[in-house]
């Protein structure tokens, strides 16, 4: 039997719908890989008798239980009040926490308001849970069957306290039997068309097969039952990707590595020692912003008109757009100090799809794609970025276009 | 009072988390606009006793509740089922809702499965509600004192049933006054300090206030009863944003305008044909990504050293990082055709603190601002493009610094 779990969200703009509860869904799917059964998500407002209430009765049903939100220093934050409450465990002051708080605030130079104290008051018997991503600490606690955690509904907090103090726990705390789950990623292939080409692959009876999209990669899930060999989970693996082809970047078992797109490319870029220029259109600054953490993109130039970003690099006037993508990126190689440039052009066709040429130059000469974007313009933004740099890892894994 | 609402989400695939429950917040929007309480979301997977329980549970809190998902044919859909067991009404055939499921397989030249027959199968006393969008039709009933509306868990049929079906039964079977949101929009000022600003304020004894934080603004909401005169909600919407001061960007009622700062950029930059040349450090691209929409901005470059950057504009050296930020904006202003110049420059503490320094030049002169960053990459990066954004609307707005 896995251990019982439950999500448990606190908030009026919850409730209201003001905000999506993406903290739910996220903590299921990081408890379910764990080994957990994850048996309901409950969502409440700022209102004590509700939140008592419900404390009460996942005591008595759950074995763990994440609870976000009502940890804030306003009137309508309630949750160790609640927790005090629904436990008979009265607030104290966590001199520990109340001196985070104030380095929190010290630390921004802003000074920090009465109103803040109140987020170092914890339930009697409650350990504290530091924040190391904000101002709230957290806390956990047993009552009953259930151990309970507490922690921001601020998505970045809660995910910082959950890795660092609440998931190792969770693995001391409980005797767990985890699926094994292996993603295979691709970027460029679509949900269907991915379905056909893996139907075609006799899996093990004991395996089930899932897909998952995003605007960054479609994913191919393969759920092993505990128990399985590691080595023969990765041959499984490498047989549906071969069946998939050039457009699977990256194969991860357990979610140990995480292989997004921009980790496989760091990871290459840095060992290489190599660096990029960037020139962009479609895309719009959007590259940039996804390679925040890159130390190896040097400079990137975004111009809203296509003939203009043209002009920077070449006096050439030519109506062959992808020529044109593959002769700046040669001049912008040429300009920078980087062994890699890369350049973006769009053409809006008259039918107003608008089509991307990304033009590559690298010691090994030029690489080229090209791409016809869909939807609306934030969709085809973020299309353009992921399409340039799937260009630049195509390069930097060697396979073909 | 207002009439309770909940909201009530069935399926494996949300508790686990491979699916994001987007309907629960959708529907909360529609009930709270409506002038329901929305009162708690539950989610619970394919397991009777679960559904038993919950559904007995909210027909005696709740006044009204809209459940989805699980009205599908295959035998982890409970709902039905589970709706018979927890009321005791036996499950009996709606012959009109077995025609329309036969109808939609003919219609698309497919044949009917057996399984199907099961969506035409509803507990005694409920009411049909067609679905037009998909093959599971929906129902409704009466328990205790809830009125509860069973939709498949699919958005697009979903919403089409709310609208078409349940919006219409609930305006004539409740007694409704919607309140009145208004929402004073900031930027620059934290929760507690907005807090602690607001208390000055004497509000009207019926208007509850609520405060709501995100990376791109921190809000003040007051909300008014029904009945309350738009004239008398502005006038108190004024006298607080007053008290908050010059980091009041927009104040929006009844969610008329959505003003978030691009749409308030927007209004004015086109509006007196203004345009924009940025050069960008530490939001690395995000200024311009966030600009997607914006045809006032023409070009944006992002270098990762700064000295690079400021080589570009330059020749002049100097320590002074918040003197060369408004020579670079003087200098890149001139170099482009742009009425409006933003530069942002970084200089990094041996404390590990980021500041930025944002410099606008413009026709009236030279802008500047400057702000310690905090926390990790991301937000760093988001809090240095949201900086300089409004530096450019205190210069619009005409608002000191």
């Amino acid at each position: 039997m896995r251990p019982l779990a439950e999500i448990f969200s606190q908030g009026e703009e919850i409730i209201r719908g003001q905000v999506l509860d993406t903290n739910a869904n996220w903590l299921s799917q990081q408890l379910t890989q764990l080994g957990f059964q994850v048996k309901r998500h409950t969502a409440v407002g700022d209102n004590l008798t509700d939140l008592i209430e419900l404390l009460q009765n996942i005591a008595e049903r759950a074995d763990c239980c994440i609870c976000t939100g009502g940890l804030g220093p306003t009137l309508d934050d309630l949750t160790a009040q609640a927790v005090a409450a629904a436990f008979g465990r009265p607030l104290h002051m966590d001199e520990v926490a109340l001196q985070q708080i104030k380095q929190y605030f010290a630390h921004r130079q802003r000074d920090m308001a009465d109103s803040n104290r109140k987020q170092a008051m914890f339930p009697q018997g409650a350990s504290r849970l530091d924040n190391l991503w904000g101002t709230a600490p957290g806390f956990a606690l047993k009552q009953q069957r259930c151990r309970f955690f507490f922690t921001p509904g601020v998505p970045s907090e809660m995910k910082g306290m959950f890795g660092e103090w609440i998931k190792p726990q969770l693995l001391d705390q409980f005797t767990l039997q985890p699926d094994h789950l292996l993603i295979i990623r691709t970027f460029g292939t679509g949900e269907s068309d991915l379905q056909q080409q893996v139907q075609t692959v006799s899996l093990p009876p004991d395996v089930s097969l899932g897909f998952w999209t995003s605007p960054d990669e479609n994913q191919v899930k393969l759920c092993f039952p505990a128990g399985y060999d590691e080595t023969h989970m990765m041959e499984t693996g490498q047989q549906v990707a071969e069946h998939i082809g050039d457009t699977v970047f990256a194969i991860d078992l357990n979610a140990q590595g995480q292989n997004h797109l921009l980790t496989v490319l760091d990871e290459v870029m840095s060992a290489r020692q190599l660096t990029l220029a960037i020139a962009e259109s479609a895309s719009h600054g959007l590259i940039a912003t996804k390679l925040m953490r890159a130390p190896w993109l040097q400079s990137s130039l975004f111009q809203s008109d296509v003939s203009s970003l043209i002009q920077q690099f070449s006096q050439a006037q030519s109506d062959n757009t992808e020529n044109m993508a593959a002769h700046c990126a040669q001049q912008l190689q040429q300009q920078s100090t980087c062994k890699l440039a890369l350049v973006q052009l769009h053409q809006d066709s008259p039918q107003h799809a608008r089509v991307i040429y990304n033009a590559l130059y690298t010691p090994d000469g030029l690489r080229c794609s090209q791409r016809t974007l869909a939807g609306n313009p934030a969709r085809q933004q973020h299309q353009a970025a992921i399409a340039a740099l799937d260009l630049l890892r195509r390069y930097l894994q060697n396979k073909c276009l």
